[in-house]
């Protein structure tokens, strides 16, 4: 069976404080503090790209786990902002790290539900392929496309890059996914000549309408209920979306975190980030995650410590 | 099982006829007949998207099966050159066809290996989770990035999309799929500032140093013997691949096809557009495809009628 072994992040280590915009843009700091959630916003320097950032996280990853790279059966990179759109980032990083030349990669284009649907994509492929060790990549420097004067986004999303070693020895098994799809709201949450354009409101609407209902929905066909979760890994659109899904499912705020304070909405990396600093603590045993976003598109699923 | 149930492509009418070129590019004819195998390429209107030809291909699927889009479970879109990253075409899809909220999409970033590669992921994919009916379609406009005054591209590539439905009624079986990767050479066929740059003859000699041993693998995996194919569609790179490839291989030519002559090297879309004319052909049993280019990237595998 395949599942999560590891996971590790990079979180580039350039801040940009948004307290230093309330006047820009007429806010004051409890709409910082309290609706956002996101005090300052990472940022990735200007060379640095994408694949950059990817091959940073895998080199955190070793710092967890000894890889043989001439074992890694598969690589895949969820990514909507990879700079260049030709070759996919997945086979640069096969360059990079030495993998076989009996190595699949691809690239997955997902926003902020890339990591829930990228574990479910990689666990088939694994399994119907008979591979054993593959490394599954989330990466979306906004920064690159974001209008810093457009205060909808600027303020919000952050850089950053994870990478988790699915394998047949794995620390959490990975449960059956709900992959959801709104294609009529797709204009919420685009890019438009290249620059991201997001309808806050209609976003936000999205969410509270439709997570509440899928978690429970994934508890179901994994047959857990919601008090014998540990710790419910939503994806950090900013803490009033992962507060109002909270408080429509009246869980505990101890096991929903807010991390995202001080590096922003890092999309699909979001949820993996929060992982890679619980996959060792041994009283999580289960774990809820659900990611949200372009497309607009959603997925819940939930992971068992073995 | 799931396997191929139908494919249908679309290729826009506007062509550009490489005769008219000669001078130009200092070429003759027997360049064109012999070697690139492209007398005109087929080029989409300046207005038409990658979602606009992923539209017109499902339109033609509608002439050949009907399809409740009420029960797609899955839509991914195989695309380098999607216009807009974000949303994924395949969302946009979802809005277009009205398939339900329950339906998974996401594009795969991939070139000319991606229908190989596509097939295998969403048949694990729809396997895994339980799906009925799936939507896989490839499109990569090429002309979008092509600098005309660049000789090695302009001439071969041309515009397409095509759709396949996938489903638990297929006509055709997907077998077990060869899934390699080169990253060393992701250079050899890349963008630079959005524009298409490719080492010609770099990529030439990959496909003629790997896909021959791939073909005799992929057969070896799925148990056939090589004169038990009726048909080897292979990506339409050039005339001058097909025929190397076909010549190291021993086939007769009358089993691989190019058919490539009037519309040109359709990137993912090569081998879908073929095989759209041959699903019917009850002769045509036993049907090897395979992919490679961009990644570098190579995949292949076996359909055997049902």
């Amino acid at each position: 069976m395949i599942g999560i072994e590891e996971v590790a992040y990079y979180i580039p280590p350039n801040r940009h404080s948004n307290y230093n915009y309330l006047e820009k843009f007429s806010l004051d700091s409890s709409f910082i503090e309290n609706k956002l959630g996101v005090r300052q916003v990472a940022i990735a320097s200007p060379s640095e790209t994408t694949f950059d950032l990817c091959t940073q996280a895998y080199t955190e990853l070793l710092k967890k786990v000894t890889i043989n790279s001439n074992e890694i059966d598969c690589i895949s990179v969820v990514t909507q902002t990879p700079g260049e759109n030709i070759p996919h980032i997945a086979g640069k990083i096969h360059g990079y790290i030495n993998a076989p030349p009996t190595c699949a990669c691809f690239d997955i284009s997902l926003g902020c539900s890339g990591y829930v649907y990228g574990l479910t994509i990689l666990k088939a492929l694994m399994e119907s392929q008979g591979y054993n060790r593959g490394l599954l990549f989330t990466c979306d420097p906004y920064s690159k496309i974001i209008n810093p004067d457009d205060k909808n986004t600027s303020l919000l999303f952050g850089d950053a890059a994870t990478v988790t070693l699915l394998s047949h020895e794995p620390v959490l098994s990975i449960g059956v996914s709900t992959n959801n799809t709104l294609g009529k709201g797709a204009q919420e949450l685009k890019t438009e000549n290249g620059n991201l354009v997001m309808n806050g409101r209609a976003v936000y609407n999205f969410c509270v309408q439709n997570i509440p209902q899928d978690v429970k929905k994934a508890l179901s066909l994994n047959r857990v209920n919601i008090e014998d979760i540990d710790m419910f890994i939503l994806h950090q659109g900013s803490k009033f979306i992962v507060d109002s899904i909270r408080q429509r499912l009246g869980i505990a705020a101890e096991k929903v975190p807010f991390f995202a304070h001080e590096y922003g909405n890092t999309v699909s990396s979001s949820i993996p980030i929060i992982l890679s600093d619980f996959i060792d603590k041994n009283h999580v045993k289960k774990i809820l995650i659900s990611g949200f976003g372009v497309g607009l598109s959603w997925a819940t699923n939930v992971l068992m410590r073995i």
